[in-house]
Order: structure tokens, then sequence, then C-alpha cells
């Protein structure tokens, strides 16, 4: 027995080291069992039935920018931060939010309709009758009264114009119908303006998140027939925040542009409408019938219309400036005060917000209560915490990104990493966010249990991945894999402007999938319907409190900060490879393309009957020039590889690690680029970027895969050797931190 | 200018053969001049005003086996076959034919809903107002009187039921309600039976082929609210034709099963149903909602069943035998009597059956019509013609599998090939068939013009390939081809008996495509809709005459016949290294499947609320030995090559090929199995069949691939060696050729 003792003894001493240390990145290993200690202790503060209390009580009324109901939440949520032990206060920004005045929606003609626009009670939801709620609308739609011909374009994607071009149909001076969904909303109507459209009405197709996909509320978590899903259409992929104000924090006294200066409110009136007040319409439309997988969950054959079906579309707004409410509690570090940890999630909905964003609020706030009881009793964060609950998120990230332009100079010294969170609900851990910190965050999803199936949250994310693989090469990879895969991140929550404004590390943490419904953006996101299909228990959004909570704490406590460049390489190079291949794909297929229509292959192959014109001629791609860039991603392995032997060998001795902390938080800001996006200097991160003509959904290597998209060739070269330039001045900087 | 005169005229005339060989399979060169010349004059005597004509005529009322109508219809036809100089007869049999007594489909309980089970008048085409209409029904189900459970199984797929399983869900004791589409209707009530339901209800689904996809007839093609196509359910793919006369020709006193011992006929009552009578049974559905992909495009939530929601279904039939009217109409062959090109298309429908069959039909009669004034004016075929209007075909190929039974000996020895149609309209042209005849096809396709476009009909047929293809290496592959692909041929048309079950080469022809709607079996298939949405000139009509007649032309006066067993050598190789790809995809698929149920994955992954079971654990197949399989496909390479040569030398020569066609045409027969196919004797061709669980669809390599689908590995490898023995047996029968 004794001879078997020492033998296994002998082998944890020699593993030991190294389990620990890929148990937790970024400790010595010393200090190891201290953070896992604190962690425990956060565990044991956090409560689920805390968390279903402050959902239920956030979301007890409608409280979105500017109402009185968003001003108590306001101030609840500053009052809990200071019961915590917080030193909290108000940041509040002034900032434009146009509100409906006028609102209508009609049918003319001889089957004159009137469009209710109202979402109609459920008498089993008693939320749904409340007064001050703000009516269904699309904030950052013109004033306008138009009346012209509807003309349907699906999605309103790009590729949805593409087929309306083939079949000879333009939407110029007419007004056009979309379904919500497949892009962000935003790029609907500027996409539809872009194409000459005078008007746009964006509805929820029952086969999206009505009925065809379940039971409606309150039976089902789905879309009812009366609910529209609102929400702001501003372009935000130009720049996010008040329009007013780019670039800096929009104080009371900022200098602020005119209201028809600013570029991204829309041009043409936008309104978003229900499944039932948009049957009326699609029944009126005539003239072709739509492509097949055009066709929505109404009962009817869906037309794309013939300019006959005349709409009138009159809207007006209130353009008023208003108070942002922004939450700021902060928790000073004992070692590092001027290094900031920032967690936040916007308190703003656009009516009772429970899942979005309250649910992730509380967790937020659990959070902050755990770690306020922590630091009562000694346990305090080496580096300052800085918890914020945003205002004005809902109408593209005012209160966030007019703190954070605000407070520039300072976050550019600070701010050490920003977590977000965005609301939460049953499911998978679905994180994004900067690449330097995948291992991190896998590490924090192998300490977190699943609630439901026991096993940790890495275990049932990679479970689900595998069986929903179809690729078996591709399966047994995630199999053999011991890391999450972290998103990269485009945009549509408040990470925005640290991310890809400052360049600041940035994660985004929130469960879901097991959570769908329709009551995104409706009077529907209620409590009742929130403990009914979203979370019931609130067990994942404790789930979330621990795996935001161990973020927070792991990176304000940490010896040598979690960073490692190396993962973030391999996505980059992973990148490359895409949009070379893209290249090549588009070259190819613009080539064979090209040369069926010089064939004639599509007059031999067209229905004669259908008149369908021939794609266009596409411009064929050159090949680009990849060398320079993949020299680059090489140098930056080494630089990265040599860097995390530094940290090895930083966190084995006694070394101090600050001059190297300071080198790594500030890393990643190396990516920025100087003059910005092309069209669009307010987003500067070379790496991540929301799409042109995607909105929420990201583009990588954006400057070049946006010219590549667009077949501009000669900005694709261009686009090519900034973002060489880029990454040399990464791999230059981390070459710096290996001889600290 | 006269040396370039000399230099073209000699490389024209070092050209000549070649390009002649090209032009005209199966002719010496002296001889292709008089038969373009034939060919020029069969054109002359189309006329397409007389094809629509006549499907007017043959439409004008209903004409199901057995009816008054469809003795008029044969006794038409056999009057035109006179006419047109043919010598004609109708060759009676007698079939059983089940006709509706009773039928009901009843919602039970409190929702209370009885079916109309009637297709209403539309009052804008009064063909769907005339008596004597065969009502909605299914042929072949079994008498019943059921109430239970009703569960929605989607389409009534093996995969649905797979889904069922997981989802916990047994159809034992129930009735199901199933999707027209995705496989051949009578399998649903196959399977359905198999899983212990005990009766079928069949509903066209508004996705499939009514409002969804476009306006309703008569303002468009699809289907309306109370269409409902009728058709057999019989499980022809055991054998088709009468029941009661498995493999003999079912004459007045052929020796006849017991009904109770016909194994074709079903095991449970089917109802075909509207989905206007299927909303009812929907909406009255509970328990789960279906999975996302099961959704249909009627205005309800689909919910699977919880069994509770009662039906009954209560159906009764007259079991009659009929006579079946096959019109026979021989031309005698000027030079070999004996071997005869038979050419055939049904002339019974469902109801009026302007497309389906009379479009097809009327075409048939119009090369009769043509061939009939050359044969006066002395141009006769070389070989005899035998041209058929078949009965029956609707009840499973009653009238042409009885006929082919009963003349099954002189067959052999004399038919050279089958040529079927079965409907006709606008589009692209539709082959399927022998492969040896793919060159044969590819060169009549260049020889027609496409009455649209004007172009040839291969190449319509190539550029619609070659835009519809994604793969750009594919689509170039398609554009270098000067092939046109044959499809291989399952079931569902009068040529099954021959190719199946004699191993006759056969062909099937005809255009589509441009001629979707929702008029199939039902009494909407009238002349008023045909001229409206099917081929309104008749312009294809006119074009399926000249491909079909063609084809019977070239074949009945080719100097040596115009196989090409090359070309069905590359297809089966590619057969077998689809199968052998299919095991080992299998195989791997399983092994990875099984490792994710071993590992826990599906419990960590699934949706707790949901208790989806595990997947079954599936068998992993074993590698199995294709050596001796690919041996013989060598050798057949070997064996077609030298033959391909002998027929070149024998063609440049004035050698006589009597022996040579006798055997070419015999050649086909050497791939039928002495046993047939496992469970099914009455399929012996060893390389095409319809699938045990897709009916219509083919398998190509029967035994092998769907033992391979089913997982019986000891079957597998007595399949290949069965295969590898049959392909052998051509092989040697083809070196025999080579030497005549």
């Amino acid at each position: 027995m004794k001879k078997t003792f020492t033998f296994f003894t002998a082998i944890q001493l020699l593993w030991l080291p190294l389990l620990a240390q890929e148990k937790l990145s970024g400790f010595k290993i010393q200090n190891i069992p201290l953070q896992h200690d604190i962690e425990q202790k956060f565990d044991a503060g956090l409560n689920k039935e805390n968390i279903g209390a402050t959902i239920k009580e956030l979301s007890a009324n409608p409280h979105h920018l500017g109402a009185k109901g968003s001003k108590t939440v306001a101030e609840s949520v500053l009052k809990k931060f200071k019961s915590y032990g917080w030193d909290a206060k108000i940041e509040t920004y002034y900032v434009l939010f146009p509100t409906p005045k006028t609102r209508s929606v009609e049918l003319l003609g001889s089957n004159k309709y009137s469009a209710s626009l109202e979402e109609k009670v459920v008498k089993e939801d008693l939320s749904t009758a409340q007064q001050g709620q703000l009516p269904p609308y699309n904030a950052w739609s013109a004033d306008g009264d138009v009346s012209a011909g509807l003309v349907f374009v699906n999605y309103g994607l790009p590729a949805d114009y593409e087929k309306l071009e083939r079949l000879g149909i333009s939407v110029k001076g007419k007004i056009v119908i979309a379904k919500y969904g497949r892009s962000w909303r935003g790029t609907k109507p500027k996409i539809a303006y872009e194409h000459g459209a005078v008007g746009c009405i964006i509805y929820s197709d029952p086969k999206d998140d009505g009925f065809v996909k379940g039971d409606v509320y309150p039976q089902g978590a789905y879309k009812p027939e009366f609910a529209v899903q609102r929400g702001s259409v501003m372009d935000m992929v130009i720049y996010p925040g008040d329009p007013l104000t780019p670039g800096i924090g929009s104080t009371k006294d900022a200098k602020r542009l005119e209201r028809g200066d600013a570029k991204t409110i829309l041009k043409i009136p936008v309104q978003p409408i229900s499944y039932h007040d948009a049957l009326p319409l699609l029944a009126a439309l005539k003239g072709q019938v739509v492509p097949t997988d055009w066709s929505g969950g109404l009962p009817v054959t869906y037309h794309i219309g013939d300019g006959s079906t005349l709409v009138r579309l009159n809207l007006a707004f209130n353009w008023d400036i208003v108070p942002a409410y922004n939450v700021v509690a902060k928790l000073e570090g004992s070692k590092f005060k001027n290094q900031w940890i920032i967690r936040g999630n916007h308190h703003d909905a656009w009516v009772n917000g429970a899942a979005d964003p309250v649910s992730g609020l509380a967790s937020l706030l659990e959070e902050a209560k755990s770690i306020g009881k922590l630091a009562r009793a000694g346990i305090k964060p080496k580096r300052t915490l800085v918890y914020i609950a945003w205002d004005g998120e809902e109408q593209s990230l005012l209160g966030s990104t007019e703190w954070v332009e605000d407070h520039a100079d300072e976050l550019n010294s600070k701010a050490v990493a920003y977590i977000n969170s965005d609301g939460n609900g049953r499911g998978f851990l679905e994180a994004g966010g900067s690449h330097a910190l995948e291992n991190f965050v896998s590490e924090i999803s192998k300490d977190v249990k699943d609630p439901q199936v026991g096993a940790n949250i890495f275990e049932r994310w990679k479970a689900n991945k595998a069986i929903s693989t179809v690729s078996l090469t591709e399966r047994k990879k995630i199999q053999d894999s011991q890391t999450l895969d972290l998103g990269a991140l485009g945009t549509g929550s408040d990470y925005s402007a640290f991310l890809q404004h400052l360049g600041i590390p940035t994660l985004s943490l929130g469960f879901g999938g097991e959570d769908e419904g329709g009551e995104y953006h409706t009077n529907f996101d209620t409590y009742d319907n929130f403990v009914k299909f979203k979370d019931p228990d609130f067990e994942y959004g404790l789930a979330l409190s621990q795996t935001a909570g161990r973020a927070v704490l792991r990176l304000a406590n940490a010896d040598v900060l979690p960073f490692n460049f190396s993962n973030l390489q391999a996505k980059i190079a992973t990148y490359v490879t895409e949009v070379s291949t893209l290249a090549k794909q588009l070259r190819e297929g613009a080539q064979s393309q090209n040369k069926l229509i010089s064939n004639g292959a599509y007059q031999l192959a067209n229905d004669p009957k259908e008149n369908l014109k021939n794609p266009p001629v596409q411009v064929e791609l050159p090949e680009f020039d990849f060398k320079a860039l993949n020299l680059a991603v090489d140098s930056l392995k080494t630089a990265s590889s040599k860097l995390n032997h530094t940290i090895t060998a930083t966190l084995a001795s006694d070394t101090k690690a600050d001059q190297l902390n300071n080198l790594l938080f500030q890393a990643e800001k190396q990516l920025l680029l100087q003059a910005g996006l092309p069209g669009r200097p307010w987003y500067r991160h070379s790496i991540y970027a929301p799409g042109l003509y995607t909105g929420y959904g990201v583009k990588t290597l954006p400057g070049v895969r946006e010219a590549i998209e667009q077949y501009h060739a000669k900005e694709v070269q261009e686009q090519i050797l900034v973002l060489t330039t880029s990454i040399l001045k990464l791999t230059q900087f981390l070459n710096q931190t290996n001889h600290p």
C-alpha cells in the first residue's frame, strides 16, 4: 500500500503544475487555491431565486429610454449597487430619440384596409395591458407621408433585389414590404432606399417566428397574430450611438450635428407591422407569384406586386433630446486600481423586456451583490471592477457608445477588458469576443455546471456541436478538441464601442438555444412569458452569473493577464484562408457564370413565358497577392508563441509581471486602423466589424472581405496591405513584450 | 479559289464518315441520306393542331378503366390506327379493379367534422361538372371501418418514422395522416402498416402543390382547396399488374389467386383527401408540435397528435373483375418482321386525363398517322412496329403488365425495344431508359428543335442542366459533354414489365418542367387546364412525336441496332462506385453516431424538456469485397469496346449484320436474374428496379444497394456475387458477338 501511495504521490507532484496551469491560466501556482476559494465563496453568494425576483421587479413596467419607468429602473439599479457596497452613480447623456407622433399604414383602393398597428392584450398576461408602452415602430425611420405601389421583397437582402432585377421588377418609387429575419432589420430599409424605394414596411412572417414554428403566446412561445417587433433601423454599421454626436460623448453641451446631417438616420419612412396587418396587404398584391423559397406562412399565394396595389405610409416622430441614464458602479482594485475590468448589460427595454435585457441584467446584479459581499469580508479584487447598466441600448447602443466616447482617454489607458451580456435563457453557452481570450473562456466553461444535465457547460456545448455537425471529419475534430469556439463579434449590443472603436478586449456571454420564441421586442416579453418559456427556474441566470463572474474575478486577480495570442493568430490565419478562398470562388464563379451568359445558356434554359433576364455580367476579380499577409500572419505566430513562453516563465518565477501586464492588455489596440474602415472611420478594428449589408452579422477581416464581396478589386489589394500592416504592428508589439 | 476548294473538299471527305456516323448511329454511310429523307417526310406528316384535336377528343369525358368512357376511347383509338393503315385490334384482359362503395372520414369528439371527399365544380371549367367521374379514392386500399387516434407522420417516409420513434411516438393502433409527395403514395400506407397503423389518410398539402406554390386553378395551375389526388396504392414494388395473376396474363380463364392471398393489396384502409378536408383534422391534433421542417402551408400550428384526436375511417369497395382494353396496332416490317419496335402510352385516365395520359397518347397517335402515311407511300419500316394504347395503367400498369406476361415468349424472341410515354408538357426533354441507348437518344435530341427557343432540345436540356448545377467543376463537365444524361428507370409507367420483368431495352420519353401544377389525378386535369397551363399550342406534343418517332424509325431501319454497351458499362461503373461509397459512408456514419451515443452526447445535448430519445445504435457494416465486381465491370468495358469496333467495322463493310443484330437486342436480357430480386422474384433486372421504400424512385444495382441501405451485411455480400455473375454473363455474351 505504501509503495503505491508513494508512486501516485510522485506522479501527482509531477503533474500538478501542468494540471493546475491548464485549469487556471494567468495564475502563479501558489495563487490558484486562493482564487478557487474566492470563486467558491462567490458562488455561495449567488441565489437564483433572487435573480428571479430581480427579473420580476425590473420588468414589472414598461421602461424604455426616456420613460418614467426607465428612470425608476435606473434608480433601483443604483440603489442595489450601493446596497452591495459599490461606489455607484448615474452618468447621464443627452441623446436624440424619436418617438412616434403619427403612424398609419393603409391599403388604398377597393379593398381598403387600415392597419391596426396595435398589439392586442393577451388576457392571461396582464402585463400586456399596461399603460406607458411604446407602440410598435422603428426608431430612426424618417418622417414621411408616401403613397405608392407595394412590392414584396422577401427578406430585403441584396440577393433578393438581384432576383427582382432578373424578374424585371424595380422598387423605384415604390413602398416595399419585407419579412423580418435573415438580416438585421436596419439593413432592410437601407437597401430598399438604395434601390429607390420611398417607404418600407417590415412584418414578422408566421413561418419565421409565428404559428408555423409552434404554438403562439400564451399557449406557446411564438408570436401571436397581433405582435409586432419594434426596433432601431439606424444605419449603425456607419457608427452606433447618438446620430448627432459621432465620436464624442453626447454630454449636455456637446457639439451636435444638425439632424439632417446625421448619416445614420434613415431617409425613408419605415414601419413594422404584425402578420395580422400584413395579410390584407399581401393578399392584395398582384402580378408574378414569388419565387418558391420566398413564400411565407400566411394562407395566401404570395405575389410580388405589379405596382397596382397602392399603399399609404404616413409616419411622423417627435425628435426629442432625452436623458439616458447609465448606472456606473465601481469597486476599486486592491492592487491595480488603474486596471479596469468592465462588465455591462443594458437596463432599458422596448416594453417590459423581461428577457431582453432584464434577464441578463439580473445576473449582472447578482454578481455585483456577491462580489460586494466578498469585498466586505475583505476579499477585494486586485484590479478595479466597473459594473454598468446601460440606457438606450435598444435605440442602437446610445448609452454605452456615448459613455465610451466620453471616457475614451481613460479607457484607453485603464480598460483591461469588457464583458457584455444582453439577456439570457435556457440552453447552451453562447460566447463571442476577442480571440486572445478563447482559452480563457474555455477554461471557465469547464468550471461551470450546466443546471439541467449536470455536466459542465463546455461538455454540453461540445456534445451539441458534435451532434449538429454533419461532416464526420469535422465532428471528430470537435470531439477531440478541448477548446470552446469563441464567435467573432459584429454588433447589436453594448460591446461595439469598446471592441470596435477602442480595441478593448471584449467578451459577450449568454445562454440560449432552448428558449426560442417570438416575444423579441414585443409587449409579450414579460415576466409571465419568461418564467413559462425562457428560464423557468432562473437556473441559467445563475449559470450566467457564475460564468461572467468567473471571467471578471479571474481577469481581476490574475498574476499575468490571461491573454493567449496564439489563439487569435490561429483565427486570423483561418480568416485569411477564408478570404483568399472567397476571392478564388467569386473569380471562378464569375468566370463560369459569364461564360453561361455569353453562351446564351440562360436564353436557352429560361422559360420564355417568364421573361427572366440574364444575371448581370460579373466582374472577374484578378488573383490577389496574399503573400505578404501570410508572412505577417506567420510572424504573429512566432511572436505569440514566444510571448506564451515568456508568460509561462513569468508565472513560474517570482518576477513581477507589471510591465508584462501593461503591455498585454494594450495589445489588441495595435490592431486598430488609424483611418478606420473604408467609408466608416468610427469602426477601427481590423479583424472584427459588423457587415455593411448584414448589420449585426460579423465580417472578419472586414476591409479585405467586404472589398472582395463587393468586387472592388483595387480596394481589395489596398486593404490587404492595410491588414498586413496592422498584423505586423501587433507582431512588433508582442515581440517587445517578450523582453520585459 | 480552286486550291482552297480542293483543300476543303479533301477535309470534308476525310471527316465525312466520322461525322455521319456520329450523326446516325447504326446506319451504313450510304443509307443515312435515305433515313434523313424518311424522317423529313415523317415530320411533314405531323400536325400539332391535330395533336390538340386528339387531346380534346380523347379527354372530353371521364374514361377510367372499366368505364363506358374508357371503352369509347379504346374504340376511337382503334379506329384511328385502322384509318392510318395499321393492322389494329383490341386485346382484352380481365383484371381485378376495386371501386368505392363506402367512403367516409370523420373527426369524432367535440369538434365533429365529416370530410366532404368531393372535388367541387370549378364553374370556369365545365369538364369538372361531368357525370361518370370516379370519386377521390386510393385503389387497392383494404376494406375497413376503423376508429382510432390520429397521428401526423409528415410524408410517411422511413426517416419520418425514425424521428417519431425518437420523439417517443408510436403509430401502433393509430390512423396516420401523411402528406402526398417525397415518395410514391403506395409506400406511405405500406410503411404505416409495417409500423402497426390501422388506417392511413393522405392529403395534398398546399405547400407542395397548392396555394403556397402559386395561384390555384382556374386562375393558376395549382391545386384548389377541394382537389384530391387519386391513385393506386398497390404494393407494386413486389409486382405490378393484376394482383390475382402475378407472372401470367389475366386472360378470361387464367388461374387466379384468392384476393386474400394477393400480396400487393394493402392491408389497411387508405383514403386521399383535399387540404380543405385536412385542415379540421390537423387543427384538432394535440401534443407535441411537429419538427420544424414537417410544417405545411395550412394556417395552423402542426402537431403530431397525442392520441386523443379520434378519427373514423370507413371504406368499402366493389372488388369487380373488369375488362381492360389494350389497343394493339401493328405495321409489319419490310425486312425483319420478327424484330419488333414497340411504342406505348396508356389511354385510361383517373378522370378526364388531358395531361395524363392523353397528351402523350395524342403524340403517339400522330406518329402512327404519319408512319402509316409513309407506309402507304411505300416507305415501310424494315422492322415491325407495334403501337399500343394501354388500359388500366392508373391501377398500377394492369394492361401493359398482363399483355407482356401473356406475350412473354413472343416478346423474348422478337422485342428489340420498348418506347414509352405517359403524358407530356412544356419544357425540357426528360428521357430515361436502358443506358445502351444513351448515345442513341443523345443523337436524336440533337435533331429535334425545341419549339420555344429554336435551338435543338439537347442544347436546351444542357443549358438548363448547366445553369442549375452549383458545382463549377460539374458545370464545366456538362458544358463540355455531348451526351444527354439518360435517367435510370424505377417504375410508375407501362415500361416496367418490358424492362424489369423481361429485360427488353426500354426508353421513356416526354417533355416537362415548365408545366407544373396541381391537377395530377384530379378532375382538374382537363382540356381547358391543359391549353391554359401545360402545352397551349401543342408544340411539345409535336416535339414528342418527332423525338419518339425518330427513336422508332431509327431502331426500325438501322443496319446495326444502335446499342452502345460502353455507355451502359460507364453507368454501371458509376453505380458500383456509388454503392461502395454508400457502404463506406453508412459504416463511418454508424461508427460516428454510435460513438456519440456511447459517449452520452445526446443526453448532454438534448433539451431535457423534450425527452428526445437516442437514435438507435446502428449496425456497423463490415468492409465489403468489391474486387470481383470491379473486375467484372472492367471485363465488360473491354467487351463493349471490342463490340463497338465490330459494329464500326460491320457498318463500314458490306457484311450482313443479321447475326450481330440478333445478338445485340438480346444482350440486355443477360442482366436478368433467374431468381429475381430478394423477396420480389418478378423484378429480375440486376441493374434497375423500383425502390422497396421509394416506389417509383429507381434503385440502381438494387440487390446490392438495398441490402446496404437496410444494413443487411450478409445479403450485401451475396448480392455482390449475384451482380458480378450477372455482369460477367453480359460480358461473355458480348464477347460472343465480337466474332459474328
